[in-house]
């Protein structure tokens, strides 16, 4: 974990960038041109979510320390999408940031292996090691025990990359499952010890192992609760913005150096433009870049320095 | 459900063949046919898993209802892996066979849509409607609770489709949170009555919904109490042959009907040949049919007809 934490300390901004790019909220005028070369076709779909990643890519870099693409709307336009999303991760780490995708895999034993070796290993082609994807961070689901997270441990030691399992989500009925109690624990707080298990070998020089967790920023009495007890897990924290919590929420995410977490928003940066008075779908990727930095003041503001 | 269950009654043979091609499954002549045209490369590694694939499928689709890809097995050759995964899906279709795609997918209301879309709907590409991946069935995992699963039931009912809900997998560590009490109940049976209850929509003419459950064959007493329990969820039932369940555990996820449950073999089908006597990796798709009708035949003699 850090790399990431150094990189958030160096921008002094504790954000990611959620590329979620469903083609709605993707340009009249990428769209356009890619379906004018490609047709309306997967092919002509997965060009304007290329372009759309690179000029919002291009306008964050600098501000921004990490983005995290959400496999599912890569996926939907189908392998074209997936190659797109395979690009995206390439042309982000050129740039410098730090990517997680956003895939919450889960399996068991050498399947889990594959998908580890798929998002952050190399894939072994007869001798030939070539990277699949080659993200640095991939998010997770521990439903399947120790089974399915053992598996990660080995590539996130060799290569540091890092994994985020999801602990308590940010969603409404995140509850139905994630807040049953099992014996005086509910389910989320024994998938955070877990983490912090799963976590022990791997430590770095802030404290915190490559086992991060996911906390959404909606339910922020969690988030208290969980950043106390679980020192040496750093969160990834969405919900913030469109899913209606705010700096005053994330904050109990942190810890007493201004570190701990990292924050995602999605619309909320690629669809700026939208909330901007006078603002057109030219401006989309200098609109990112201001909210971006809207945000990452409104999360200063309550944070304060990251990193003694 | 009912598209599957049919073709188990049609074939009466209540098996899927799951399709994981790791690149050191699939045999050398074809390995070095595709490394001669594309070179050591994802390209080429995509190229021998669609090869492999297409005659497993050939030599299984006369008598084995259904095949389950695993995606991460594809995923670990890149976006080419990704678009074999397609071709192969496509493939099996077009042979008659219902296609489950193994991706434990999670994720919550838009999110979960897209992975809906991509997996078992079809993309709206301003206008024009397209498959994108065009399965019949998904696994997923619901520990994000109804968010993560509302999402997939419309496109269940309008399209005709279904998923598998991980309850009980067949892991050695799967109980560490799946066992654990909630309450007077097993995570395990909490997750198996949300399936009951997100599936009561959608009913079909056998009693079985669109919304099914993953249960190992490695945990036979839970197999038999959750078949009782749940009545209208249909079982994918792995762990059969190579993690060690075999048609005596297998039996307990059937109703009296004889249905009830579609039982998974991997590696078990797909390197037959390895475990015949005399045979070369040139027999592989003899040797998977011979292992598909040993296992048929394993699994009838403890259920008896399947559909009454």
């Amino acid at each position: 974990m850090d790399r990431l934490i150094e990189k958030i300390a160096e921008l002094q901004n504790p954000t990611v960038a959620g590329l979620d790019p469903k083609l709605a909220f993707v340009p009249e005028f990428i769209k356009a041109e890619c379906f004018n070369k490609y047709g309306k076709t997967l092919e002509g779909a997965a060009a304007a979510l290329l372009e759309f990643n690179k000029r919002l890519i291009d306008a964050l870099c600098d501000i921004v320390p990490a983005v995290k693409p959400q496999a599912a709307y890569y996926e939907m336009y189908g392998w074209q999408g997936v190659k797109a999303l395979c690009e995206t991760i390439a042309y982000a780490r050129e740039k410098g940031m730090y990517v997680i995708t956003d895939g919450k895999r889960n399996d068991i034993g050498t399947t889990m292996e594959a998908y580890a070796t798929a998002h952050l290993g190399t894939t072994d082609i007869d001798g030939e090691e070539v990277d699949a994807f080659g993200a640095d961070a991939l998010t997770v689901n521990g439903y399947l025990g120790s089974d399915g997270i053992k598996p990660l441990l080995d590539i996130c030691q060799k290569k540091d990359k890092s994994i985020f399992v999801l602990v308590k989500t940010s969603n409404p009925s995140s509850g139905e499952l994630q807040d049953r109690k099992i014996g005086d624990k509910s389910v989320y707080e024994t998938m955070g010890e877990m983490c912090e298990g799963w976590g022990e070998g791997s430590r770095g020089r802030f404290g915190y192992s490559a086992v991060g967790a996911v906390v959404g920023a909606t339910y922020p009495e969690m988030l208290r609760e969980l950043r106390e007890k679980l020192p040496h897990t750093f969160f990834l924290v969405p919900g913030y913005g469109a899913q209606g919590g705010g700096a005053e929420d994330a904050k109990y995410a942190f810890d007493k150096n201004g570190l701990g977490a990292v924050v995602n928003s999605s619309r909320g940066i690629m669809c700026a433009w939208k909330k901007e008075d006078g603002a057109t779908e030219r401006d989309f990727a200098e609109a990112a870049r201001r909210e971006a930095l809207r945000m990452r003041d409104d999360l200063r503001s309550v944070i304060g320095a990251m990193g003694a």
